[in-house]
């Protein structure tokens, strides 16, 4: 049943690209039901197959290493994505540095030493925003049993777990997700210390702390840091920290220094050929075809805006 | 039903380990119910729910930067573990490099530039050890569903999926895991370039390639090396690349060089408290227990060799 709801969402998604590709005569034989790559189904898909990342959801964090790029999820941590905002309008990472990276695990940045800088008109605290309700939240299912949740899928482009049930969504730990570190009180987070997942999802960490976005680019800056020796990871000398030279939302960036970036979007008939592609890999090295594949396996493409207005 | 199980057996676990702590006069109030944490667990353990990872069944890889530790799988990958001895025994990877370092993906070394480096009395190539008869094999089921295999568990602290009704069991690429990279045939690999995982569980690459240990100690040296450049993450520069000073079995090196290590055992009542406290994390700071842990976030741990000669 499964297999064959695949095939045929596979057929569809196929023939649609086929149609994108040359609009071939009705008597012609029907296109070729060879499985596609992911690098073929990228290559077929159209302008129309990306959205633009907007500058006002995005955030610059200037390494000395290069640009780290992360997309904000107000549409998941309203309050958080905007006190994050508000920090990096006064400057507030400018000059702090990532203090903690744990193996596996996370790397982190922002206040440390226990040291309190001002946040301006930004808040220090902010309820916790674990989930949502799933009523209105665009869900494209990945169709795949799931160790974790009752269902997993994704909702622009972010990986999402949802309790029908209960009625509740909430965003997937996946590599490259991007979290507020917060203390024991679940109301003691607040976005002046953020994280990324630079290892295997821990999924224990879903519901559990507020996820605001998901690093777009540049994600090996912080992956391929010196891991800390301290507890949790902690860099034991301030030396080894790597600092922060500026954190900015792109929209105050001069338009000529700036990354755009396209996504590649997740509510298409040929993203369900992208995720057939990894569910079942048909490059020639690949021989046994895994059938399935995990919620954070399926890392959505983002490239360089070629220039061209989507059509959506 | 599974609820049930789960406490039980965690009751048990708790009760046996709280009898090793202080043999408690039968009066006594029955020993806390309060679940234990990971920490906990371990502290709780006992010199005989550690094995010693056998030298002859260990390999030290010397990087510039310290010692990277792998256990071998002979269980698994018996043909591919002799010929990565005999490989090691000769100095093969003495002077090669880590070449490509993929980012979420993995580090790999050895053989690189297409240069074929003499193998003496091993071999270039050796056939497939991607499954092996799931018969005889110790097995200890994790009991969670997963996205990719009909069961998973451990055997002997290696992560295990196995497919009963075909009677196969195959490792799992988790974080860590060391595989004999390939070319598209089967067989075209051998051990001359091997490769570690360093992010997400690439799960796809089950019984794909074959996975012959994992490195239980320095995988942050692996982890968080540049990533390369080039495609597939090789580095584009030969003096980018991080050259292996060794690559011993453990076992050939003086006593006084080795770093003598135990790894907690998979088929203890106490590891059903430490999977229970993956599982469902008490620490303060976790208020919504995950309910299910993932194959892959349950690391086993390893330690420096107490001295004590463990019972069993």
């Amino acid at each position: 049943m499964r297999t064959l709801r695949r095939l045929m969402a596979m057929v569809v998604a196929t023939a649609c690209v086929s149609a994108a590709r040359a609009a071939a005569p009705e008597t012609e034989q029907p296109p070729t039901k060879k499985p596609m790559t992911t690098a073929e189904v990228l290559a077929a898909s159209t302008p129309a197959d990306w959205r633009t990342i907007e500058p006002q959801n995005t955030i610059y964090m200037e390494l000395p290493t290069g640009r780290v790029i992360i997309e904000l999820a107000p549409q998941f941590a309203p309050h958080y994505v905007a006190n994050v905002t508000a920090l990096a309008q006064q400057g507030y990472f400018n000059g702090l540095w990532v203090e903690r990276v744990q193996d596996n695990y996370v790397a982190q940045w922002g206040e440390s030493d226990g040291k309190k800088k001002p946040v301006g008109n930004a808040q220090r605290k902010v309820a916790a925003e674990f989930e949502r309700t799933s009523r209105g939240l665009p869900f494209v299912p990945l169709g795949e049993p799931d160790t974790y949740a009752p269902e997993v899928g994704f909702s622009d482009g972010f990986p999402v777990a949802l309790d029908p049930k209960l009625g509740r969504a909430w965003l997937i730990h996946c590599y490259g997700m991007v979290g507020a570190a917060r203390d024991n009180d679940v109301d003691s987070g607040g976005g002046t210390e953020l994280y990324a997942v630079i290892g295997q999802a821990p999924r224990h960490l879903d519901r559990n702390v507020t996820l605001l976005g998901r690093v777009v680019q540049g994600m090996e800056l912080l992956s391929s840091l010196p891991r800390g020796t301290g507890t949790l990871g902690f860099y034991e000398k301030p030396e080894q920290r790597m600092p922060i030279l500026s954190f900015k939302v792109a929209s105050e960036v001069p338009e000529s220094q700036r990354t755009p970036l396209e996504e590649f979007r997740t509510d298409t008939q040929i993203f369900t050929s992208y995720v057939e592609a990894r569910r079942n890999r048909h490059e020639e090295w690949f021989k046994v075809p895994a059938g399935h594949v995990d919620i954070c396996n399926v890392p959505i493409p983002v490239r360089r805006h070629t220039g061209v207005t989507p059509a959506h």
